[in-house]
């Protein structure tokens, strides 16, 4: 079950991809079907639904499977532009930092290797979408990279989570472009204000539903920059696994259906090459996760 | 112009603070002055109206001045429970660290004083009111401290603001408590996680308008602990004043109408005393800024 948010003509809807290469239009098969519609306007609040969405989508996709004039509800994906899966989350992106150990070592040395996890944020400003146009802020930084990684989507609030249920909290997945500013990263010690120029965070193309991703914690992550593979590694390298990070965030902090943590990024980024390969304008950024999707962005020409 | 988010019986309304001790229900004031609503019913979303809201207060307060039965739309102060300004912002508050110099030093040491900005962010989830409680999390923390600071709400969305024009995207300001458990901000570097456990961010009693603030880099601001005097100083002292955090920040990201930023705290937190003075169940923290108000929280006793 791939969900995303999409806009076609001047409509936003929310969508189930559907035989790969098409779309539901969740709410417009539910007038056909239902004569009302039934899921809310936005992912967000469908999320914050729980298991009944999920259930009745899964309704929906059968039924849909077996109607024979469906064109008024289901869409070819060429047709519709896709946004965000959420476009403006309610809370900051949670960042994992440091994450993969081959990455700790080509920022630094190994022994910056965590023992505590490292975790920032990014604002619902930096967010776009699969195929939006990255901003290089070149007036304000000569150092901008790019980051693949796994994103989380919580369906379920909670608190003090213990590891062994972590993954009853999990909605789904998507995938992140942590865009990171390193000269104002470094600069700024703090991560925050490195990390979330606008556009810095594109996400998406879907969010896969649990259901659909046997283990999360064993799926390949590959980026490619002009077609170039950078960043080739698997989800089984994490030094916090999923089901840690949010057992630690959630030990004091309340997390809740919508919030989104990026898992951190594998070995490759741009600064992490000698001489840098960092990103300049023109550049395609493609980021695929095993079973999530692919990413792509490209970043603005002047 | 100071405005509220409060309760009265199971409503929850907006409110503007009338002849000190008594406030006015906006919406209702409005039903018997115009005979429908005018003002939304979130503070967010009267800020996002922008001048035209201020204007409308500032005539709707002058009507009222002047009625006699106005028992239906003022109440007593005493009669609401305030709730946060903004109970629940659209995104993360943003907080500067280490921007007076006496606290940088006692922290660490003179050494310490940042060049760049120091900015990171507490999630909405940590957000409660002024007499809210705060959770000591003892499960969690050994370590838990409190930082008075003087907060910016943004009135106005911009994008690479200049120093000279930074006040005209302030729409006023707040107090907030920086609560923050030192011995997680430590361990796990990046600050985000010591600073966000769920009622961390005490934020109120008001939000008081730019217009009633002739000088805010010039504003004492105060933390008693139990009555004892923690914090005392002038917001004068900040290292970056408020119009050049405005403008670092908003270089890169856009800035939205009730962002929250929070400028820092002075010399005295429990952390930097010898030997520590951090806070425990039954505590009382109280801030006061110089014609802001008063921000009272109770740590909650077990």
């Amino acid at each position: 079950m791939k969900l995303v948010t999409a806009n076609i003509h001047d409509r936003t809807f929310i969508g189930l991809i559907f035989n790969e290469d098409s779309v539901i239009d969740i709410q417009k098969a539910e007038l056909k079907l239902y004569e009302s519609e039934i899921s809310p306007a936005s992912l967000q609040a469908c999320i914050e639904m729980g298991e009944k969405f999920v259930r009745h989508i899964e309704a929906l996709q059968e039924w849909v499977a077996k109607e024979k004039e469906r064109e008024t509800y289901v869409y070819p994906l060429s047709a519709v532009k896709l946004q965000a899966p959420i476009p403006r989350p309610k809370k900051n992106i949670m960042c994992v930092g440091k994450n993969y150990r081959d990455h700790v070592a080509e920022m630094g040395s190994e022994s910056d290797i965590p023992s505590d996890l490292i975790l920032f944020s990014k604002p619902s400003t930096s967010v776009i979408a699969h195929e939006g146009e990255i901003d290089p802020h070149l007036y304000l930084t000569d150092e901008l990279d790019y980051e693949g990684e796994l994103a989380v989507v919580i369906g379920k609030k909670g608190k003090q989570i213990r590891e062994e249920e972590a993954y009853d909290y999990v909605f789904g997945y998507t995938i992140i472009n942590d865009v990171t500013a390193r000269d104002l990263q470094a600069r700024h010690k703090q991560y925050f204000l490195g990390k979330s120029l606008d556009t810095s965070c594109p996400m998406g193309p879907y969010i896969v539903h649990k259901s659909a991703v046997s283990n999360p914690q064993h799926l390949s992550i590959e980026t490619k920059v002009n077609g170039e593979i950078r960043q080739q590694a698997n989800t089984n390298q994490m030094i916090f696994p999923i089901k840690r990070i949010i057992s630690i965030i959630s030990q004091g902090m309340t997390l809740e259906p919508g919030d989104i943590i990026a898992t951190g990024t594998p070995a490759g980024v741009g600064k992490g090459f000698n001489p840098p390969k960092l990103l300049k304008p023109g550049d395609t950024v493609e980021i695929t996760v095993e079973g999530i999707g692919t990413l792509r962005n490209k970043v603005k020409e002047i």
